[in-house]
């Protein structure tokens, strides 16, 4: 049996079921510094900030944003990464789980943007 | 054998050799959006993003930060959390191996508190 082709799929950390979505966490979940945080904003910030705390999907976000008109589909993304397409597939799907990137299918092709506004967000509880 | 006072270690997520200071990454490393990130900046922002994403960590700044004079001991700390002095003191290494508290001996008792510049390092590079 031949292993070519296979990619070992490293740095998949994030548990899918609990990626938190980052605009459901800013109601009431205060600044970092601001007030001590109980346990659930907690909860629900550090799992945010999970699905960025990741090497493959902070190259995967930096990728997208510098590509013509700031969208990519999968297949532009696995050579630049040197990642198998399920592996990229797996980190979009816990960078839409937390709402970081917006998904639009044409055709056959799903093509992905960033969402800067739960970026805003991260970057105004960590204050 | 009791195991009255054992704490579960929970929360306990970073390779304490693979945390990021912080302020070693930014010359290096542009804003997420500004330019595709290589693997090496990539991998050190995520190992210092690790460092906060995690409840009890957050927890941990946010609670320092309120306290008078913006200071705490370990024994400040356990019972407001509820975990362990060890596990307290664990994610304190953690944390401040990463830059994001500064450590203080005093006499017999080690008072930290959270360094601001890192946490305003980690906003600037979500950016």
């Amino acid at each position: 049996m031949s292993s070519a082709g296979m990619m070992p799929t490293t740095s998949i950390s994030v548990n899918m079921g609990s990626v938190q979505r980052i605009a459901t966490i800013a109601p009431s979940c205060p600044p970092l510094l601001q007030a001590p945080l109980d346990v659930d904003d907690a909860e629900q910030l550090a799992a945010a900030l999970k699905a960025i705390a990741d090497p493959a999907r902070l190259r995967l976000l930096s990728l997208i944003q510098a590509q013509q008109d700031h969208e990519a589909c999968v297949c532009h993304l696995t050579e630049p990464l040197g990642l198998s397409q399920p592996t990229v597939s797996h980190h979009l799907k816990v960078l839409l789980q937390a709402g970081l990137v917006a998904r639009e299918q044409r055709g056959s092709w799903a093509y992905f943007r960033v969402c800067e506004e739960p970026l805003a967000t991260l970057r105004a509880l960590l204050a």
